[in-house]
């Protein structure tokens, strides 16, 4: 017999969201919306200086990086670093091993980048000998492009050592971090890279609306031109808020505003160790918790990021993910919709304002949901 | 003796916005951002729908119009509207008086898009027997670019005629509508346009974070393969949505909900004709006010849109704008900051969640300041 729905266990009344993100954010971040700023008033001026000020300390780089706003989202932060780094006569070389990899390519392609692609599995790291043979080869490439944390599979890549094969070689290095920036250390003063990308509604816990490049100054500089398009050239947008505190175009203020007050709470946690820490608590719960239940993990271990978890499909024919989805977003829990496509399999987030009791209350809850649908236990995978 | 600061009239506390937008919205638009919701779950995706469905009805364009949403800014949506309309091979007329026509010309000249300019002061509205003949002598123009409010100066520009116009001489016109969509009338049924773009930040009276197009169904699908962007390309971005409901990258979710929110407010209003009447209304109470006070409008009244209205500064030495600013800001009023280039002059804004009280209260500070400031009245200007 069915129980009957849980009450969702936010204290906002919403269901937790075990996504990649947008991702469940405190209520105090999402309070600090319900005000108006003026975008041009000193008061908002204030408060976006404080954000831009504050992001270079997750990566150590105070004095040598600058933080560059972008509209939008982590997409659009992309394209803006890699139509503004990558010059017109410039060749990209993109590690390719997953979604974001590959949209990176697009980026490149639409924007009429030279660009070679190294494309490893899904679930693969990419080969660095091979990285090393394409570059030696291919002296035309000037930029090399890595995902930290690929969010397609959850796997995290080794951006250490491509970029210190990358500084060997004498080219320069753009991150996209997305998922894992807050969560996986990135310390610029040990790891060279000219930008590096992420957003406001990953692990720092903000909501959706902003994406950034945290860039080297010396490098932003020579980028002077570069761009293609005049929203997202992030030297000229970098020109005008240094000079002006203020936007080119009108910025999500709601959206910054609440970004203000993450960053302070993920400081508050102990900045990337501490909130690193919370949610490779929450990945190990999760993975323990599926695995009692039989629910393999797509990674190994030493491949998995804490950051998003993706599980093999159950054999069991009883097992329809639609019905899984539905049975557990009733009882307070949205997971990430839709498969993968390198295996059957499905994903479940470990980021945002979540903590041990939510992640053991999701895993009694699966267990349950399981029982429900007829899916038996211990033979699920 | 100055008098002291009175508490800001709005409900949350924050100091009325008389700016062009962001502007101040209602508490129940900022109030349902407190909530967190997944991207690609079927809750947000009916919101989503809701805000883009409804928008065609402003414009009476339901059936032969659909809404692209763009993250970013209106700047973000007039970007993508112009590099994805105007093909490579193609050249646009940009009908320049202020900021925002030239900010077009900006983003073709930087997306290599051939382009002429008709330019007019920041007070004329553009040549009708000019476009004409800059029409008829280029065979190579296949688009025609015009601002419907400038927000430079608040020049209401004569869309309807400058349609009739491109559409007897066999071109496209492409609409910046950003602070005059949904304030001022805009009939798709009578005005021929492709597309025209706008904001969620502006009189629907949402807050900043998402631009959006409006585009004829029968050009947006000669569209495909225009564009130079990934992020900004309106048919990419149409097709994913109208496909799966869901967006391709990152919606700023919390934007689009209080724009929904926002959305329903403008139609309980009676929609243009209710939020134009009592925005003109607003116009009419800050200008017939001011003028006691001796400022002088830039525009004439027939040019004047009620959206936000230039004033001359006044010729009294001991009136300094920045003073001006503050003391306003002092007591609850956020007017927009900076001079025009046109002529030394300052800006009042008359949109947002502001009533006829509100502007009658703002104009009795506005005599306290100047007199605080020992600016003599009626020789204010």
């Amino acid at each position: 017999m069915p129980s009957a729905p849980r009450p969702a266990a936010s204290v906002t009344g919403d269901p937790l969201l075990l996504t990649p993100g947008p991702l469940t954010t405190s209520k105090s971040v999402k309070e600090v919306m319900v005000h108006d700023w003026g975008s041009r008033d000193a008061t908002f001026i204030a408060i976006n200086k404080a954000v831009l000020d504050g992001l270079p300390r997750i990566i150590h780089g105070e004095g040598e990086f600058v933080t560059v706003p972008m509209q939008g989202s982590g997409t659009f932060a992309v394209e803006a670093m890699l139509t503004s780094f990558v010059p017109k006569g410039g060749k990209a070389l993109v590690l390719v091993n997953g979604a974001y990899g590959l949209r990176a390519k697009k980026i490149l392609d639409v924007a009429g980048r030279a660009n070679v692609v190294h494309e490893t599995a899904e679930d693969t790291p990419p080969d660095l000998a091979e990285i090393e043979q394409i570059l030696t080869k291919d002296s035309a490439i000037t930029h090399v492009f890595a995902v930290h944390c690929e969010t397609t599979s959850g796997i995290r890549n080794p951006v250490e050592a491509v970029a210190a094969l990358v500084a060997r070689l004498g080219r320069r290095l753009l991150i996209d971090a997305m998922s894992a920036f807050g969560a996986l250390p990135l310390d610029a003063r040990e790891v060279a890279f000219d930008a590096v990308a992420a957003s406001s509604n990953k692990c720092i816990q903000g909501v959706p609306g902003l994406g950034f490049v945290l860039a080297r100054k010396a490098a932003l500089e020579e980028t002077k031109g570069n761009a293609t398009t005049l929203t997202l050239d992030l030297y000229d947008q970098h020109q005008a808020i240094s000079k002006t505190g203020q936007y080119r175009f009108t910025p999500p203020i709601h959206v910054i505003v609440a970004f203000h007050q993450a960053l302070q709470e993920f400081f508050a946690e102990g900045g990337v160790a501490g909130r690193g820490e919370r949610y490779a608590e929450n990945a190990r719960i999760l993975i323990d918790g599926m695995g009692r239940l039989g629910f393999r993990t797509l990674l190994p271990a030493a491949r998995q990021a804490p950051i998003i978890v993706t599980f093999h499909m159950p054999k069991d024919e009883a097992f329809v993910f639609q019905r899984f989805y539905d049975a557990l977003k009733d009882r307070g829990y949205v997971i990430y919709p839709g498969k993968l496509t390198v295996a059957d399999s499905f994903r479940i987030g470990c980021i945002g304002d979540l903590h041990a009791n939510d992640m053991s209350a999701f895993v009694a809850t699966v267990a349950e949901v399981l029982d429900e649908m007829g899916v038996g236990l211990k033979s699920a995978a």
